[in-house]
């Protein structure tokens, strides 16, 4: 089941193989011949085996209706920039020691070479979308950084240390910080490839509500997944005193509130806690509700893209689906 | 005199005060409805009493070429949020204490708000441009971003306790980091007022010029002005060990090489240090070595400025070269 699972995602991995490597191509020119730091910093990002999610969905909803041409590989670019850029200001905001299973860059470097890298690269994304010249596909990834940058801040502001976030509010703060890159990728795919404006709301959709799934499972797993194959630490958002939905679960109901009253609100953690937390999830079957209200978001993702052209990547886009909620990584 | 210098900025300012009034109003109205945070920390910023250089070169700019239209009010607000997210960036990377004269964002709020909310400007700045449609000014302005990210890299990798820092490179770090701005905002007026693409240029390096006259003079307040007027920390570069004009030329022929060494190299900094600092500046006559540079600069800026149309305008952007050079803030 799990081989299974993890042979659909290189499957559909595979289906955009070639396009991935003229992307890494493009990548590396744009760093080429600039300072040390941006080439390091850039390249230690790129080769931490990254999933390439966004590209992905981009080059594949681009091939699903029928895309020739390759606009696609410096827009898949594009949005892996972009992507990169908010990784290296997260790594700097949530303190965070890992990412993909090796150090962060601000540890490996430092903060101020994150920030300033990760300028370097939302500034590259904006000079490959005018190149590309097209004015919708630049109000719409524009668009989606500011919602991504919107989201963040609101993360900062309401997830930390906050008991009272309530599901609508969580699930606000990860579509703009994680699934509206998703859409905005999947969106795009279908504009190069001249879909219907119909079939461009589809994709959005599809993409919106695939990466709502994703975030959740990731949310979950940084409960329950051990470090070597998520790539990030366990127990970082318990740790930061970050709501996310397997916190509001286990709070709502529970006989335990002084418990996360203190290890949230108060971020007063002690030796145990974490453990005693995971106890709590257990104990209220947190999991199994997070992964209920997940495949309700699967299922719309999956009506959003049943009306599109009935091939094999559609096909390998629904096991991408699957994939999504049973992922290990 | 100084009064007098100090009028030839109102003046300017004057000239393009109802578009900044108006520019004001779009600044508002893209904060206006999102978090707290983002309304906060960007309302702290804007009224903060900045000099609103850039919106101010494009406006008269593009005035200066007889432009009658509204698009240099959304593009006076895009290179104004450009340079505001890089504001923040930069007191982060700085950890300077002051700017403006007040204190800083990150330490009013924090590093992490400063970043976000940074990212959201710079996002906004691109969502203005796509609004405007016009993809030249967009590579225009994504490639100073671009150039502003690298050269920011750049000093942070070269200009920190490095003091084989050669004029060449440091003038290469100001272009990059404050100068392209100027010359892109320039660039910008010219271009949406219909000027020819000679005039385009020739207002691309009267920016250049001027901006890379005005960090000069910015480096020497840094030595010698009161924090009351500069508007930041005096000494914060000798603080960070960081080598601009002023010690590159004191370094070079210079009887007190272990001096510098000791501050700068090897950043171990002792109570009378800065104080000495400015006694081998006088020694050596470091200040009006920098003037004499700063004048060949602006000697550049006026020459390319001198094929535009002779108006009022004109003379006012040409007693601003004279205003930058005898600024105390």
């Amino acid at each position: 089941m799990r081989l299974n699972q993890l042979n659909s995602f290189y499957k559909i991995k595979n289906l955009a193989k070639n396009d991935l490597s003229l992307m890494d191509e493009v990548i590396k020119s744009r760093l080429l011949s600039k300072a040390e730091l941006i080439q390091d910093v850039s390249y230690h990002i790129i080769n931490s085996g990254g999933k390439r999610l966004r590209p992905i969905l981009l080059i594949l909803i681009a091939k699903l209706f029928g895309y020739i041409g390759n606009r696609h590989i410096n827009l898949a670019a594009t949005v892996e920039f972009i992507h990169t850029a908010t990784l290296l200001h997260d790594d700097v905001v949530d303190h965070s020691n890992t990412r993909r299973g090796k150090p962060t860059a601000n540890l490996f470097w430092d903060n101020k070479s994150s920030i300033l890298v990760g300028d370097f690269l939302f500034s590259q994304s904006f000079l490959l979308m005018a190149e590309d010249g097209d004015s919708k596909i630049l109000g719409i990834l524009s668009k989606a950084a500011s919602i991504i940058a919107e989201g963040e801040v609101k993360q900062l502001t309401a997830s930390i240390a906050n008991l009272h976030l309530s599901i609508d509010e969580y699930l606000q703060v990860i579509s703009a910080k994680t699934a509206e890159l998703f859409a905005a990728s999947c969106q795009v795919g279908a504009i190069i490839a001249g879909a219907s404006v119909k079939n461009q709301q589809a994709m959005y959709d599809f993409g919106l509500n695939l990466g709502i799934s994703f975030q959740i499972i990731d949310d979950i797993l940084d409960y329950t997944s051990n470090s070597k194959t998520i790539g990030k630490d366990i127990g970082d958002d318990f740790k930061e005193s970050k709501v996310t939905l397997p916190i509001i679960l286990a709070y709502k109901n529970s006989n335990e509130k002084e418990f996360w009253e203190r290890v949230i609100n108060d971020k007063n953690q002690r030796e145990g806690d974490f453990q005693l937390a995971l106890e709590y999830f257990n104990k209220y079957e947190v999991v199994p509700h997070c992964l209920k209200l997940t495949k309700e978001f699967l299922k719309k993702a999956k009506l959003a893209i049943s009306t599109a052209p009935n091939n094999e990547i559609r096909s390998s886009l629904i096991d991408l689906l699957e994939f999504s909620i049973n992922r290990e990584f």
